[in-house]
């Protein structure tokens, strides 16, 4: 039996005083959204991931989803677990309160994202998936199409889906063949999507699908999707459900992990066509689309957070509870926490963990700051921090999750390989978060060519000048060191950069061929920054009357081995980019 | 359908060249192990590997081993690859002459065992325990017991396994707490051991059990534990099989990976006491089941070699077959290995299994110089060698093939997590490799402490001295820039011994602290010295007529490939060593 404790103490820590909560509390003016109303919102989220979410995770994994007699079947407590999400208005808290949303900026939304996603990451896709669908609709779609879908998306009543991916269409959607012809108010889609999580189940009396789909006379590639909702039962003007829709899903993926989410093979239109809405206008659906997309690889770099944190809970509970040998220094009968390697992986994991969620809920902080910021060019400025900070958040924070749940595992000895441990489950739900929602090394190219080279790094020029400017200003004498080390990783991104901006000059495959290390190379550096930034808030707390000095204390010391044992990676990712170039195009494909 | 192609030309190249077989040959002194011998042997054994064990690969995982009516049933087609195996001679290939065995060396028995694993992980795990325990037999049972049980371990006509752990009792083997009471010329064994692989099976007549018990007056701890030969079937004095003895699987496990090797929880003497044989002294068990293990180590570590080699060639053939997008400098219709960083996941993955496959062979020449070496000092020094690699062999070689596996399932994409695409599998059947005989800290500490500590580093600065002359007598120009990187590497070797020479007086746990750090210090740098003389040995080479040209490019590229995106870990690794130490005890045992 693994239990999940919700780690308040440091999400909270992050909220307020990483991301600044106070900051965005001001911007947007709400009173409902006090930071009394955030402890309250994250300590009854708490619960229901404790106590709810988390009991459901591994029966989830063992019972997986079942296509039976054309009905996904969820595993049992799935529907239950369903209700208390949707009806304690959970799907909706970061919505818009127009329609029925709550109104929670993002890095409160995504502190919730966290928890449930640590408790259950397979069960946790669909509000997920709620949020993105219904902020494509929210921002492209009609008046009346908002209306007619988007409370009952907000509400949890109903789920949405993404359906991008077809065969042939993975990374590049340009890719695209399901059709959609018009037909008088509406279009009619057929063809077939893959990966769909939550493509269907009996969860929700409907299925809001978001589908990209082409129109006999669209161009050729990524300038001829449209985007288009397709509802699994028509929905009638007075909001009733009408007649089921002509598509289903035709079989269920069997996969390493989450196997509790239904990924589903859909097909659309194997009758007359299923009967689908255009968002927006023809054409632009990728654009669209990747309105949602960059808040899902928000969420899907929190999920490294998520697993991380976990994988960390269960190594922990597992090294003090375990006895076996006599660790140096130790006694007989010690349990293994006090082996020096064993507390070395869990410090590593809990370091590492730390840092990915500084730099998540900082980035969400950006995304709500762009949001409700008033003075243009601050927005364009926070704005381009966001988005500078999305890629590397999605696969800095993915890769790195991977990484923890194997260190979790590892600690387990061999115990750790049989399945019924629990450690084995996080290591293999880990493995997609490198991959959907963009792999890696679309994050490293969207990194390198949009975020960094399209302005010539002016905004990462500005960020690392603002860094280096906060490290600078560190006061605390103990911090001296970490303040050399950290300084030299910003300069190091420095130097990347350099490298890059050089090195556009002969082609966009030589900058390609080490965009994965030149992110690392970011990635790293910021969490030193960040590990240092938590450090030298929670010395200057450390005084104060209500301090909780033992917490206080241990992000000090996170930091401390996070610059020690984790930053080194800058100069080798640097040596990388530095170097590495013409390596990659040793061979010719023959050779391989 | 995965397919498995053995890479003989890289194989033959490290045996021949980097392993120095001709001087093993020599040493030997045996016409009938001529080099044209290991070249049709190995030839051989490519063909079995690839027609008969790869195919039963991905249906020995999905259907399993199981436990039906006290009978544990392996996969379908079992039975046929055990006996083309056993009946092959395969078994004893490296075995004693003297029982039945061909007499190969180490490094031609690896090369073998590389590619039985690489074909088939989950099946090849019996002839590497029938290996271990007949190694302990030869080494230290008595004659009468050789005669017995020898021959039909080394035929493969029964089948070996090692009883070392217990619930109680894993990485800490003193916690053994199985029974053994002297009963005329046998003992009665008595007790449960855990993680058994082959612990039962019907696919041999008979099992020969090696079980760590306890005498009645035994000491505590490691020094009372004996070592027995517990057949599944008692052993007629005519060779015949008499009784079943008093043992039996209870259960098997349920793991992540290597479905289809049946782990056994085992039950000694639920009646009266299973017969057992004492092998050797009484108390010296460990002592012996030492021996074994080592060479379990070195197996392990090839295992690391084997599943990266799978992982790259299912990533290969993946990366040439699917059309996804445009490739920077490419065409429509071009495959993704046209794509950089796709091209980096494969370069990374194919230099990095030629490095753990030069060091894994080179360590197997070390064991086999110092077995046919006669001069007493020069015997000592090559066996101090080969002690000195088997725990960077068995822990770095394990910690990279599972980060390849991850790089392979990378490289396919949302269908890397589509369990019948294959990729996955070898994920999962990796992440056991780290773990068992020895975790990866086991390992580090065996080598910081035993393999460099205990003689005050001498082995590891001659050989250091050693590498370095070897990296400035290549003479080659174009190998300047990656001779400065490798010797700059072996100097930190160099460093990290100094750090820890002097920090083993403020006790062993600092020194622990960081023993997997200063491990991978050794691991990576090693890894270049081997790959700069791979590419040295190569363009010397490629003048010659017969001369693959195309093979020992691809050498020359694949050691750039190293030195400038793996080498530089190197560094990293030494700042931990160097800076890392007190960060590990940051925390009090309440903090975590």
């Amino acid at each position: 039996m693994t239990t999940y404790k919700a780690p308040l103490d440091d999400i909270r820590f992050v909220v307020r005083h990483m991301a600044n909560y106070d900051q965005i509390f001001d911007k947007i003016g709400n009173d409902d959204l006090s930071w009394d109303m955030v402890e309250a919102v994250t300590e009854e989220a708490a619960k229901l991931a404790e106590q709810v979410l988390a009991p459901l995770n591994e029966t989830g994994d063992q019972q997986g989803s079942k296509l039976i007699d054309g009905k996904v079947v969820t595993p049992e407590g799935w529907q239950a677990a369903y209700d208390a999400v949707a009806q304690g208005g959970w799907v909706g808290l970061g919505s818009s309160t127009a329609y029925g949303g709550q109104g929670f900026p993002e890095v409160v939304a995504g502190s919730v994202a966290e928890m449930f996603q640590s408790a259950n990451l397979a069960f946790s896709l669909w509000p997920l998936l709620n949020q993105g669908a219904g902020d494509a609709i929210l921002r492209h779609a009609s008046d009346a199409l908002k209306e007619r879908y988007l409370p009952k998306l907000i509400s949890g009543e109903w789920t949405g889906t993404m359906n991008l991916t077809e065969p042939q269409a993975g990374s590049d959607l340009a890719a695209v063949r399901t059709k959609a012809v018009p037909n008088g108010d509406h279009y009619l889609i057929s063809g077939s999507k893959i990966f769909i999580s939550y493509g269907d189940h009996e969860l929700s009396d409907n299925i809001v699908h978001l589908v990209l789909a082409r129109t006999p006379d669209a161009p050729e590639g990524v300038k001829g999707i449209s985007l288009f909702i397709v509802p699994k039962y028509l929905v009638n003007a007075d909001g009733s459900l009408g007649a089921r829709n002509d598509l289903r899903a035709i079989s269920l993926e069997h996969k390493l992990g989450i196997h509790a989410s239904p990924t589903c093979v859909m097909s659309y239109g194997d009758e007359d066509g299923a009967v689908g809405y255009l968002i927006g206008e023809e054409n632009r659906g990728l654009e669209y689309m990747f309105v949602m997309m960059n808040r899902a690889r928000f969420e899907v770099g929190l999920q490294g957070v998520s697993l991380a944190e976990r994988a960390y809970q269960k190594a922990v509970a597992y090294a003090k509870e375990r006895i076996q040998g006599v660790p140096f220094n130790g006694q007989p009968g010690d349990t293994i926490i006090k082996h020096p390697d064993v507390r070395r992986l869990l410090m590593h994991m809990k370091s590492q963990t730390q840092a990915m969620r500084a730099l998540t809920y900082w980035g969400g902080a950006q995304l709500d700051l762009a949001h409700y910021e008033d003075n243009k060019t601050r927005r364009q400025s926070v704005q381009a921090d966001a988005e500078f900070l999305t890629p590397i958040i999605k696969a800095w924070c993915t890769e790195r999750g991977v990484e923890m749940t194997s260190l979790g595992l590892q600690v387990h000895g061999g115990l750790g390989f049989i399945e019924e441990t629990g450690a084995a489950q996080y290591y293999r739900d880990a493995r997609i978060i490198t991959i959907y929602e963009g792999t890696t090394a679309i994050q490293a190219n969207d990194f390198v060519f949009r975020k960094t080279l399209r302005d010539e790094g002016a905004t990462a020029r500005r960020l690392l000048a603002q860094w280096k400017e906060d490290v600078i200003g560190y006061q605390d004498g103990r911090l001296q060191d970490g303040k050399a080390k950290v300084l030299k990783s910003l300069d190091h991104c420095d130097a990347a950069l350099d490298l890059m901006l050089k090195r556009a000059k002969s082609g966009p495959a030589n900058v390609a061929a080490t965009a994965v290390a030149y992110l690392d190379v970011w990635g790293y550096a910021i969490g030193g920054y960040l590990m240092l930034k938590a450090a030298s808030i929670a010395m200057a707390q450390q005084g104060q009357s209500d301090a909780n000095t033992d917490f206080l204390k241990g992000k000090v010391a996170c930091a401390d081995f996070y610059i020690t044992h984790i930053l080194p990676q800058v100069e080798a990712c640097l040596s990388i980019v530095l170097d590495g170039t013409d390596a990659v195009w040793g061979l010719s494909d023959d050779q391989f």
